[in-house]
């Protein structure tokens, strides 16, 4: 469904007893001063109504989106029993964010909207109705027929991009995760990312050393020798340009981050601890390697702070910010 | 040896062929600007005067630094039969740091110096030498009489202090070499350091998870559980005031940064990644547990710049700054 502009967004609210109704309705409120392009809210549109006192905009079409976003914030509701209460995650609030998410990924899938944006959802209560993903990033790429294997996810902040290749396993379980295909599998994936997504034709890839002081020529662990230099040798007789691996201490201050354009991480704390130290309040979510585009907030449901009027809109501002802007250049006619 | 004024600091140049007497020579050029006491460099006169066209007042008795202070670097000389050029390292330049070294500390340890500030060295030429510590670390440890296992290494930046539970072993080593009793100790160190060093009375301490999300309940890692959650229950219960296990990624914002005085991390690399990312330029090492106060700069010897005019003096400068700060604090009568 090729269009003369940008279709709108689809933000999915997640938990709706989380703060990503409050996170998205200020969005919308702050829309010029964020210099936001029409989005749609898609959930159950009480769960902003409970927290916010702006206008609601019921659609049911997208091509109705972008005359309601001028009124109010646009929304495709999703119709549950209950009302879910600020601070009180429940499995019934599980089934509506994984609903609403199911609808967001479809709608961007077929084209209706330009991209995904996916609120924070509460794994424990998914896992409790039998979600079988690890994350929302696994579930979406299954519905987009990637295999989980293929697909990387990207932290952006202004000044920092990282990827980690191993995520959400224990400390102690990381070196032995890591292989050579593994590292050159999301090195690849980020490396076509910040082409597809960022436009820049010749991305530069930094590598982090798993061990401290990148291993010391192996006096402080051989993983350096035996996976993460192999890796690189190969990506580099592929053509790209890929440094590492490098201390993970001294690869994130204001002038080494100038000299690559992401950072390959090789476990979870390592991507994360910079970026978030740096930017913690704009922190976005990417997902690489999938045929739509999805973002999301870099925080969590923080049902600890819903419903107070507490929570900070600027990552989810700067999660569908990138959507559009990176939407925009994959598809030359949304431009 | 009390005396109603600060005495002297003892500097050690580290390896004469890195930058070590570049940056305490520049230290001394900017002495007014970085608000420096009177100090005293110790090692190879010749390695100043190779990168430096600044006076050099040699003396033979710390009594005499204060006024020669006044007129050039004052420099305990240690005579070598060779010249140690800049960027070409040698096991006669490692002997002359070990001497440098030995010197300054048994100054401190008398009394004739406040303190010890110790310059760069190169652990391989070291070890080629016969060294047999791991760092200049334990070295000073032992001279102090000080088991290794009784001091800590904080990591010290403006708006960052940081103490790694582990040090220089393998990531993959990391979960078995923690336990009850080291995570304690090192945080019964941190915490009395913080109270000596820095004048807190009622000193915070924030211990970092090892897992990505504090473990999140045992499932992605159990030393939370086992280990770091029951040191902590010791020492709430002696009195300390500890948070923790907190997420090692959502601890280092600016926000996060004020709730505590000091983060106690697990591994060398979730300490030095956040303060190295922060604070680069200005990163000091200080020795915890000591009966001296000990700090260096938080960089190495780069002989890749040395002698090039390029090295950056404002990490030595914080270093003989807190050091002077905290033996003041330490010894009432030189306040």
């Amino acid at each position: 469904m090729a269009s003369a502009s940008l279709p709108p967004l689809a933000v999915s609210l997640g938990d709706p007893a989380g703060i990503g109704p409050e996170v998205v309705a200020k969005c919308w409120d702050n829309r010029a001063a964020f210099a936001l392009p029409p989005f749609v809210a898609v959930g159950d549109a009480r769960s902003l109504e409970l927290v916010w006192d702006g206008p609601v905009e019921a659609i049911d079409d997208l091509r109705d989106a972008d005359a309601a976003f001028d009124v109010g914030l646009p929304i495709l509701h999703i119709p549950s029993n209950e009302v879910h209460r600020p601070g009180h995650p429940s499995t019934s609030g599980a089934h509506c964010s994984l609903d609403s998410l199911e609808l967001a990924v479809g709608l961007a899938r077929s084209g209706s909207a330009a991209a995904v944006v996916t609120g924070p959802v509460s794994k424990q209560q998914l896992y409790a109705i039998g979600f079988a993903h690890p994350g929302q990033t696994e579930f979406v790429a299954e519905r987009c027929g990637i295999s989980p294997g293929n697909v990387a996810m990207m932290m952006v902040g202004p000044t920092l991009r990282t990827v980690p290749v191993t995520t959400h396993i224990p400390l102690a379980a990381v070196a032995s995760a890591l292989n050579i295909a593994l590292i050159e599998g999301r090195a690849r994936a980020t490396l076509r990312g910040l082409q597809r997504n960022f436009g820049i034709a010749e991305p530069r890839l930094a590598i982090a050393a798993l061990n401290p002081h990148a291993g010391e020529g192996g006096a402080l662990g051989r993983e350096e020798i035996e996976l993460i230099e192999p890796a690189i040798a190969v990506l580099r007789a592929e053509g790209w340009q890929v440094a590492g691996p490098l201390p993970a201490d001294t690869m994130f201050h204001a002038a080494a981050r100038l000299r690559y354009d992401a950072a390959l991480c090789m476990y979870h704390d390592q991507a994360l601890i910079p970026l978030k130290a740096l930017h913690f309040d704009e922190g976005v979510n990417m997902t690489l390697g999938l045929p739509i585009v999805r973002t999301a907030p870099d925080h969590g449901t923080a049902f600890d702070i819903a419903g107070q009027d507490r929570a900070d809109p600027r990552a989810m501002a700067a999660a569908i910010r990138l959507a559009a802007t990176c939407a925009a250049r994959r598809r030359p006619e949304w431009r």
